[in-house]
């Protein structure tokens, strides 16, 4: 089982500033522990769907890169992280002004680790469970350059 | 079982055209059938991730929307397709200058549509399999306005 | 949103009692509360796959009908509850004297359902989760005999 | 990418023969090839769920087992393979006297291999597509004993 990387705040910030996709779309890091890792998004006409409702594609996005974070905090030195697969259940039209991620590392091995993430929409109301993920990452060597 | 709508590729021309995500990452529709869609991406490095590979998130958009549109070749009057859930596997990173994706339905049933869809990566060799995905999704009565 | 049905432990009890194959296996209810269900199971060398771990289809049979029953118990009048597809993550080996399964409806639509089960095993020390799903279900009328 | 083992045959048999779960519901092989595999079972009313379809858990079962047997055809010396996770559609109920199974390699990984599974139901009628599989899996070394 691993240790928490001592600079894993660090890995989760890189992890989101050097993603040009996650850049595009607007997603930014809220918090990030050992093995967790919180995320937020500003809803924009632009991520939405033929019905207006946030696209299946953009709330993937979001659970991917953030359940990927809370695993990159357990990462060791020249590693990096990749998903292997995930699986999502689209449980409500996502609307609002604000999405907002939680995912949480289930199961740290040693080169895959499982995680799952939680996608909440809110106006000025409660938020509300809009999508639930499940997600299987593999640790990798960082190729040299 | 479904009879294909007839009017099925103004529909899925639509679903295209309509969805400001899918116009903002630069996706297009290139081929359609009844049960049926063909997509393509020009790669930008807008769609990275971190290590300079294209996004789980944008591979995942690409998947569902492509199984998306496939599923509402059958649509009927005044219904709309949302995803209910997807699975994807990330085979091997993606990286080229150009994806492609094929989508099919698997199961054309009266309510729920399960389909699955293949993304291709390629520069000027030989196609390449990058991910697999598997959807359900669901026809539900489009809400008047 | 559904209402609860007042009769929902016999339901559940019903929904053990009268599979074959849950009967075959030896899986048990050990408690039930609206939209929760818990489950047991007696590991016996049958139950494993050939390096002596319990078999995936066992932990996916478990997963699969304790999420089914926990469904259930939001049925109403002559309907009944069908899988429409699940995804299980094996996070350990299953290895133990004891098998244990808690399913809850994570959205109880009105006629798709979605529930999330954890398996844990045991021998005289502290659980581990072995396994996690997450399910999709559907709820039909009963076809009149 | 992995060459296929030249044993393959004998140890998709073995795979069969010395799973005690597999031996408990019947299930047997019928084809074998390099990164192939094919299964069968006779359906007996212990396979079946409260409403007399054949239970998830059996579906899952043989999908999980025949995915297995495909990975498992590419197997170097000292190894075993073991199932990450999968996801099933089950997109009929399933019927009929015989179940019959196809599984496929999608992926030859070093250390993951990714496969799809097809499940068929027939009676004396034309084989019906009953569910659909898409499963992550690892190779490991064998442990000594």
């Amino acid at each position: 089982m691993r240790e928490k990387n001592t600079d894993y705040r660090h890995i989760a910030e890189t992890i989101f500033q050097q993603a040009p996709f996650i850049q595009d779309i607007g997603l930014v890091l809220k918090n990030v522990e050992a093995g967790f890792c919180e995320s937020q998004l500003k809803v924009l006409p632009r991520h939405q769907q033929q019905n207006g409702f946030v696209h299946a594609g953009v709330q993937s996005t979001i659970c991917d890169h953030t359940a990927g974070a809370a695993a990159a905090t357990l990462l060791e030195e020249n590693e990096i992280v990749l998903t292997v697969e995930f699986k999502i259940n689209l449980l409500r039209p996502a609307l609002g002004e604000q999405l907002f991620c939680r995912a949480h590392v289930l199961r740290p091995g040693k080169t895959l680790i499982v995680a799952e993430a939680e996608l909440f929409a809110h106006n000025k109301n409660e938020p509300k469970l809009v999508a639930k993920s499940l997600t299987t990452l593999a640790f990798a060597q960082q190729e040299p350059v």
